[in-house]
């Protein structure tokens, strides 16, 4: 049993404060919050134990969780290590992209006591209000560049995420942006933009809402999601993004013709190639 | 009470009949299906009271729901109603796009006696093994252009629907096709693409199953779906969906600019213009 304190009461912050708690990891927990309205709603939800400030945390906590959109926790996860001495402490981050949060910390002479990664879970809500028990259960936790890290640290995390009943994955810094561009990040694109076209094409908002059970609502979903957030991850991992982007494109353009020239047998082939997700997926 | 005939035992005509039959509206349900693997599995499931001919169930049926792909309910229609005496015998169908079924039957002798309509539910499944009960309960059904059936028609098929618990929205066809272009239709195709850009990206399955938590499983569900379906409807609805296809490439077009020149500002405006989906969309 142990202190957690929590930087970022969010979505993730505070799904992972709650049951940190509910479940005996940590006897106490602690939040940070830099808007005073997510801070006082976090309070009355009961997020954590104390709502206090970023010194006191790092000086109170044993493990500190850096929960803040990605931009920022590049550069407060390398304050927090500047404020370790050689010790137990441990700093995480749970940040979309792990690239640059990585190299950030290579050469600190404290990067021992710092694990990234990054819990696959979520919904397209965000702030202490999105915060929910059981958010994390049997999803998949990536661990990045655990060889930076002290093992008794990580062996700490892997424990803290076993609580939180995520199946740790192990993967390279970039390789994790490489695979989280394709499989995630894209679609939150793919998403937006929908949400733009649908917007731009439909003024009529009462048939927006009478037709989107025709699986709108669902392929639509993540364009709910938080500037804030996503802004930073797709601007730092750029190089990724622009490279799934420009095969999506390509993949669309291939459709636009296909129907274009109402080439029957081309439509039928790409929907059977896509249909292929149904192997992988259930 | 009547007796209803469903002709393509799928997902939507299978539903129908399961919840005619239950919630007592059809005192006996007759089916028609072509596959004989379908059928032997309807009669297995009892998704209807007896499977028979496409002439018996025209001959015995007082209503007939033409549950088939668009390309095939286009002629089947006009067929069914050269089969119709003058009296009080209706047919339905519930194809995802209606201005070809309305305009191949516009000058049938008894095009009174055919009510188009179109039940927006679904999922991305198909076949008898994907039919359900309450799959319609508090969805929208479109009934287009009415004006050429007759009012006695018009009715028994509301209360029909209403039985079905549907909430009936009245659209010209030419119009119901232009936003089910904009919100559904368009929503296919952009899973479908994305589909096969992850399949083309991501050659290792175990890392699209991992990482598809984070969103990517919402956003590809429609990549699911069948192309029997599909191939007719974006081939008949062609203009609209080229349209909307157009639009949707252009506002990727914009964020990958604004991704590509590291404009954080204009993401952040794309994004934010796209959450206006939340104020229509819960």
């Amino acid at each position: 049993m142990c202190t957690v304190g929590v930087i970022g009461l969010g979505l993730i912050g505070g799904s992972m404060a709650l049951d940190l708690k509910r479940r005996g990891f940590a006897a106490c927990t602690l939040g940070v919050e830099q808007d005073p309205v997510a801070a006082e709603a976090a309070k009355t939800i009961g997020l954590v134990d104390e709502v206090v400030s970023y010194e006191d945390c790092i000086a109170r906590a044993d493990i500190i969780v850096v929960a803040v959109p990605v931009g920022t926790a590049v550069k407060m996860v390398p304050d927090i290590l500047n404020h370790f001495e050689q010790g137990d402490k441990i700093v995480i981050d749970v940040c979309s992209t792990k690239s640059q949060i990585c190299h950030a910390t290579q050469y600190h002479p404290h990067r021992g006591q710092f694990v990234s990664t990054h819990p696959m879970a979520g919904t397209e809500y965000s702030g202490p209000w999105a915060a929910q028990p059981g958010l994390f259960d049997g999803r998949a936790c990536i661990f990045a560049n655990t060889e930076d890290s002290h093992p008794k640290a990580v062996k700490t995390i892997e424990e803290l995420y076993a609580v939180l009943n995520m199946r740790p994955i192990y993967m390279n810094a970039d390789q994790h942006d490489v695979h989280t561009a394709y499989v995630s990040h894209i679609s939150h694109v793919t998403s937006f933009a929908l949400a733009l076209t649908v917007l731009d094409k439909e003024k009529d908002e009462k048939h927006i809402f009478d037709l989107a059970s025709g699986g709108f609502s669902s392929t639509v979903r993540l364009a709910k999601s938080n500037a804030d957030m996503w802004v930073p991850i797709l601007s730092q991992n750029h190089d990724n993004v622009l490279h799934v982007m420009d095969t999506y494109i390509d993949k669309m353009l291939q459709f636009r013709d296909a129907i274009a020239t109402y080439d029957e047998t081309r439509i039928r082939e790409l929907i059977a190639e896509a249909n292929k997700i149904k192997k992988i997926l259930r």
